[in-house]
Formats: structure tokens, sequence, C-alpha cells
């Protein structure tokens, strides 16, 4: 075994964060634990190795110093430093049976794609139409200044631990905020949630159990459809159509007793619709009917680039029923991971008492932010900036989808949200498509991501927030060269009729 | 109905954030929801109302408008302004079902403790033993400067979504920090999580199923055994002594199989006990051959207050079955809700798994100045500085507890952390003692609140860190009182012994 040969590819950052000898100290760890330098092994001379690797000796001494007080080397007066006899998988997990121990875990099909989708826009010349991002060069990060301007005169206990449902004040602004948008809340409505991730995940937790029915409708936003399969919900979809069909909700209500309907009313995602005024009344008097909980997911009631949507079913809410989830990570920055939920009193209760082994409460540096942003009042200028901003980058997409592939893509203009939701026309196939976007440099999210079972969903979800109008017809470009090319048409399935002759 | 006298309860508030139509509105629609104010009922004339609560009239037109626009009330012209007809339980959440609808919470009877713990200490004259929270007087919110000064400089994706596992700057540094504390450490053997809480919450989520058998010592933090009981673990405590007793231990192992042993080796929550390094090397042998998987949690041991003490049993794992958690809560302040643990990829992989579902990821906010605060090295200075700090309040909650009560309350001083384990001696109870305390204006933990089932343990958790010396004396002044007054015995058992003679 060339030892030189091995430790010469140790690379040593001087500029890194970790001083020299650490840094050489866990490279030669990581070299033991993996067995590439075994029991016995005669490490390099301090002053061979020093010179091998262009660092002190000082460097390479505090390092094998470090090593033997770990237990991986041991040092041999007179003779030299040697790795250590390891006992049995010694630091090497290859020996503890995680796996084993673990508790099966809910293995989603979507879950890896949710994640992606949460990944920044990547740095290279790739177009993401997939993240449902706000367009980083549209925070406006000098809100942060609110933190640096208020901490010397809050209170020191401001920075400790606050109560469950979050920052009282952020409750208060926040309370006051939603009033004026049309849902008169009292700050003990709200719960402070971090993100509103974590809104859907307390309300999962609190209301369903393994088998219980859920009603949502179809397509939907992932990350429920995910949290509720890993609960072990049974989930009910209310058919796709541009109206909602109450006739088959009243059925699922009578038949299966649901937890609670969950509706993205405004700007849904992914399909971009806004439910009506009227089937908003006809929902509630529904739901008022069966004491049906409703869970309303909100993020993008306030992103409109047209008339403003019809008010929000809580606004609506006559018997109690509706619980409202919303979150500053489309308006403001995902960064803040803050979210809320409104509700009655003993629903806020009850999420406190699941998110108390969460994380007993919210980010504090967040909540002093947003509390500062609601009372100056800064929300509405933020939201008429991105608002312009947002209308012209959808209207650039459908411009260009419309001028470079017309013949390929069917979509309804969305009146705000975040979503192009098309239908990409036969013979092409949103999962050939994406095979090809991807090495375009272009991605998307395919529709079968936002059903439960819709494997040949001829819908693509395009975001078009998260890149400025060039980009977008760039993206549109690459997509259309793909799809005039016929690349993306689905492969030809194999006859299956073919029998023979008896 | 004197509604005069009704409406003249409701208090507007000038300075308040809401507008004062507002919050108006908000009190009148509480009483109309609350039926303080019935259907049908004519509300007053706008003018009247204004000079009723000094108001302008305008603000009440504004107010009767949003009530209008919620349905709430009803306008008939000429006539006046009435209480709406509300349909059976309008906007009254009596008649949701809401406690027939969540899952059969876990009712653990420590949950209102853990939750006042928490919160920060009152305003009050009264003195706290109780909160584990470090002195706000402590807390440098100057670290939070490190947020404005990198903002603009930092890449705007930043304050995006981030890894489930954390923000990379971060966790590169935290690897580096945690090695020359003697873990070495690779930045993906790190998770950031929002607080050690939630990473309890994680490793239990992945970990434990219900029945499984999990290890505890007995005391230990409450927080664990609430969450370990929410999980449906069954629990099995290690004997209390001041030496770990491996024979029980090997014992467990071998009958129950148990999922983890759960371990605050360093400064002992509540016990202050620290774990010899011969006892850490003993533990790690056994749990090695048993392939046990040991969490250590180990928010103290960077609080020590004369010796450092022993190595982590992380820095001393041979087999990769260590999972080691921590947190900045103790060290810098609890606001900052940043924690992390430190285990092999595999442990880390599955646990970012469950916190996707959570909150897809921890505060961006935070980790920027966290890695901020690593990078210029500022921890070792800050702790040195609450060190000797907190240091001088053991010192003098322990002088006075020997001035002032020796002969009640016998204790061995910590060498670290934040509390002081004290046993009151009988007929002294500590239940008694807690209650005559808190009118007293002194409150501390009672040490059953660490046991799965000790109601009548003989001792109770002081704090030392959160109030400053004198403080502490006074505390100690006022338990002392009581104990010297006897009114904290325990009051007499019937005795049960007395039998009718036959």
């Amino acid at each position: 075994m060339d030892i030189a040969k091995i430790l010469s590819g140790i690379r040593i950052d001087q500029q890194a964060t970790a001083p020299m000898y650490l840094q050489l100290a866990n490279s030669l760890a990581a070299k033991i634990k993996e067995c590439t330098l075994p029991s016995h092994t005669k490490l390099m001379p301090e002053r061979e190795l020093a010179s091998l690797l262009k660092v002190s000796r000082t460097t390479v001494i505090n390092a094998y110093r470090l090593l033997e007080e770990n237990g991986l080397v041991t040092t041999r007066v007179g003779s030299g430093t040697y790795i250590a006899e390891l006992s049995a998988g010694d630091g090497n997990t290859g020996n503890m049976p995680w796996e084993q121990l673990f508790s099966p875990p809910y293995k989603s099909p979507l879950a890896s794609l949710l994640r992606s989708l949460v990944s920044s826009p990547t740095a290279d010349d790739t177009i993401s139409f997939a993240a449902g991002m706000p367009d980083p060069q549209l925070y406006d990060l000098t809100i942060l200044e609110n933190l640096i301007n208020q901490y010397p005169d809050l209170p020191k206990e401001t920075f400790g631990h606050i109560s469950i449902e979050g920052y009282s004040p952020l409750r208060h602004s926040l309370a006051a905020w939603q009033t004026t948008l049309g849902i008169p809340t009292s700050p003990d409505n709200v719960l402070i949630v971090s993100g509103s991730q974590q809104g859907l995940y307390l309300l999962v937790k609190a209301l369903v159990e393994p088998r219980d029915y859920v009603i949502v409708e179809s397509p939907t936003y992932l990350g429920t459809i995910q949290l509720l399969e890993a609960a072990g919900a049974r989930i009910l979809c209310l058919p796709q159509s541009d109206t909602l069909d109450l006739a088959v909700l009243e059925d699922y209500l009578i038949r299966y007793r649901p937890k609670f309907f969950y509706t993205i009313p405004t700007f849904q995602n992914p399909a971009g619709r806004v439910m009506s005024l009227a089937q908003r009344q006809e929902l509630i008097r529904l739901a008022a009917r069966y004491r049906l909980a409703i869970v309303e997911d909100d993020p993008y009631s306030q992103l409109y680039y047209g008339q403003q949507p019809p008010p929000t079913l809580k606004s609506l809410d006559t018997y109690g029923g509706v619980i409202y989830l919303s979150t500053f990570s489309k308006i403001l920055f995902p960064g803040l991971r803050t979210g809320w939920i409104t509700a009655p009193p003993p629903v806020i209760n009850r999420l406190a008492q699941e998110k108390q082994y969460i994380d007993l409460h919210s980010n504090n540096l967040s909540q002093i932010i947003l509390h500062a942003c609601l009372r100056q009042d800064y929300l509405a200028q933020h939201l008429a900036v991105v608002r312009r901003e947002y209308k012209k980058r959808r209207d650039a997409l459908a411009g260009a989808i419309q001028q470079y592939c017309p013949a390929h893509l069917d979509f309804t203009l969305p009146a705000g949200g975040f979503y192009l939701w098309c239908k990409v026309r036969p013979p092409a196939s949103p999962a050939e498509l994406l095979r090809h976007a991807a090495a375009a440099g272009v991605t998307f999210v395919p529709g079968e991501a936002f059903y439960l079972n819709q494997p040949d969903s001829p819908y693509i979800r395009l975001c078009f927030v998260t890149h400025d109008e060039a980009r977008l017809t760039e993206g549109v470009r690459r997509l259309a060269k793909i799809l005039a090319s016929g690349a993306a048409n689905a492969p030809l399935a194999a006859d299956t009729n073919v029998r023979p002759l008896i």
C-alpha cells in the first residue's frame, strides 16, 4: 500500500473556516474509519507529510495528537505514529444496524420531488419552472433591519422562551391585519407556526388518525398528499372540474364522515383556479349543515394580478368550522420560516399542545421582524410591487407559449398566484418532455405529482415567478424546440391485442 | 337589555396597532358571536355610539360597514343597524364539535409544567428557581448585528429555501468547532434542528414505535419523558445512583432490546451529576457489544465552573452508535431556536426525512448569525463570561442555603450546568413547600417532575442561573422562612392501622 499516494489525496484549504490541523485530522479520521488506512499502518513522519501537503510541521503534529486523543492512532516513541487497533467497527457505522432500528419510514414517491422543489434555483443555466418559490431577486431584505433597529429597545426576555402560540405583539398585529382583509380576528385565534408546512403537519397530527378519511381537491398541493399518506389517512378526491362538485362532496360527507376538507380556494396550487363566491357560500352552507371542518390553505390570495379574488372561506365562516392557514414565504421570503393558523381557540389550544413537543415555539427573530412590517403597514406596499412584477411575468410566460408552442400547450390564464397549469397535447407526454427538458436546461413539475394516482396526467405545472421575463421566454423556447421535434412524444405502447390464431 | 351599558364596556386604544374602527368591529363581532348582542338587536346610531366611546363618527361607520360585509349586522335604510339573523351557531364555535374531531391527545401531567418552565421569569417580584433558562440579562444580543453586517453580501438565495439539513456554511463551521471539542465531525454528520426539543422529537419519531422500549436515567429531563410517553414507548429507568449501574443496564439490554438509551452524562438535568470517564468508557464498551444506540443530550458540558468535564460519549464512540444532541439555547439564548444533532449519515438522512414534513428546514436568520459567531471564534469568549458569572451564582445559592436553611436542604455542589438538586429533609415535603413558596414569591420544580412515577420524591430542583446573586439569596431566605416555620411539613397521614377490635 502506497501510503504517500493515499495521503497526497488530502486537500487542505488555507481559506477554510476550520483550522488546517482540524481539516487534516478529519481527512485522516475519515480514511481510518473507512479503512482506507487499516489498523497498524504506519503514518508518514510529521515532517514528510508536512512537506507533502505543503503545511507546517505543527499542523501535522496537532492533527496526529488530536487523532491520538480520539484513539484513532497510537504513537510509539522512537518508532512513529500508527493507525490504532480498532475494535470491530470502530467508528464504523457499518456495524451499527441503523436501518433495523428505524421505524418503517413513509416512503413517498414524491418526497424527493418536494425536496427538489424547495431547493433553490440551480446556479447553472437551468431555467426552473418547478420550484414554487418567489424570485430571490425580489426579496426585500431591508426588512431585516427591523431587527437591529428594535433589539436594543426590546426587553431582553423577548429573546428568551416565548409562548408556544407565538410572539404576542405579532399575534396582535397579525390579527389586526387579517381583520383588514375581512377576517375579524382576535390574537387568541392566531397560532404562529414555523412555515405553513408546519401548520399542515400540526393539523394532520391533531385531527388525523390512521384510516381516517380526508377530502382533498384533485389535483392539489403534493406536500399535503404526502402528509396525509404518511399519517395513514384515506384520501377522498373531489373530481377535477372548474366548479366545485358539491353533490360529490355531500355524498362523501354522508358515506365517510371525513375529518376535514382540505382546499386551496384561491389561485389553487397547481391548477390556478379560483372558487367563485357563490361556490364558497354554498360550500360553507353545506359544511355548516354537516359540521364539516374545512382547512383553507391560502398562501396566494394576496397575489392577484387583476380583480381582487372573492373573500376567503374563513371570512364567510358562519359555523366556526374553517381553519385558515397562510404564510409569509410566498409574499416575503421563505427563509423567515413563518406562517400562521387562524382558528377558534379550541383548535389553537390543541395545535399548540402538539407544537410544544415539536419546537416549543417558532423563531423569535422572524416574528420580531414581521411584527415591525405589519405595524409599519409595509406589506401593502411590498405586495403592490410584487403583484406588478409577477403579472408581467405571468403574461410573458403565457405570451411565449402562444408564440412558440401554441399547438402543443393549452392553458387558462390564472388571475393570480404562481402557476400556469398547462395541458400537453398528445402525442407529447409530460414524462418524455421532462426527460428531454432537463437535458436542455429547463425543468417543471409533471402534473402527476399533484394527484394521488394519475401517472398519465397530461398536465405540467409551470411556475412563472422565479425568473424574469427574458428567462421565462427562453425557457419556453427550449420546451417548444423539444415539442416541435416530436422528441417528447410518448413511446408507442406495445400492441397487446395481437393474439395467436387458434 | 341596556345596549348602551353593554357597548360602553368597549375599550378603544388610541395607541394600538389596529385602526380604531377595527378594534371596534372586533369588539362588536365578539359580543355578537358570544350572543351578548342577540340577533335583531338594534345597534346604537353611529353618532350616539361615537360620542359614547369618544371616537369619530367615521370610526363607527367603518366598523358597522365591516360587520355588515361579514354578515354580522344588516342595515335597514331609514331604520338603523341590526344584529343579523345568525344561522344556528353562526361564527359560534360551540356548534363545531372540535373536541370530538381531535385525535385523543396525550395528556401529560407534566405538560403544563414544562409549559410554565419555558415561560420567561415573571415581571413581578417572584423569584424563579424553576425555569431552566439562562438569565436574559446575560444574552449578548450584539450577535444579531452579524445578520445586518452580512446580508447585503450574501447571495439572496440564502434567504430562500435551503437544504433540510441546514445552512451549509453553518454545518461546516459547526463541524469544525465540534472537532475542536474532541468530536471529529464532518458537515454531513450534522443536522441543524429548531432547538434540541425538535432534535428529541425527530429522534423519537424516527426510532420509537408504540410499545418499544427506551432506557432513561432516573431522574431525567421531563421533556424527554413526555415525548416518549406521547410516542407510546415503554420506559425503562436506570435506578438513581451516583454511578451508572451497568449491571442493570446490561440486564435491560438482554431482556428488552431497547431502541436506545437516553442520557445526559454531563451536569445532568436535574441531578447535576457527571458520568466519570471510566463509566463512559465502560458504557461505550457495553453499548458497542450490544449495538445499543445511545442518545447523548449535551446542552450543558460547555458550562463547567472548574475542571473541564470528561470527554463526551460521542468523542469516545467506537462503534458509530452515539447520537449527539446539543443546542445554542443554554449558552447563547433560546430565541435563536437552534440546536443540532451529530450522528452517522444514515441517521442524519432518516431524521432529515422526518424534518421535511415538520418544517422543511430551520430558520435561516439564526443559522446565518450562528455561522458568523462560530467563524469569529466568538463562542469561546462568550462562554468564558457566562462561566464566570454562573459560577458566582451557583456559589451564592449554595452559600445562602448553608447560611439560612442548612438543617432542611441537602445537596452536592454541581461542577457545572444550571441546577442544584436539593433533598428536602422530612418532615418538610416539596409539595407543601412549593404551595407556600409560590405564595411567598418563590418557585422551583418539585423532584417528582423528573421521574416517571415518584410522587413522593423528597427532591427539588433549583436553577441558579436565571437570577443574580442578591435575588438568589433572597429566594433562599423566603424558602428558609417557610421551612423554619414548619409550614412546609407534610400533613400527617391518617393512621390506617387502626382496626376495630373483633
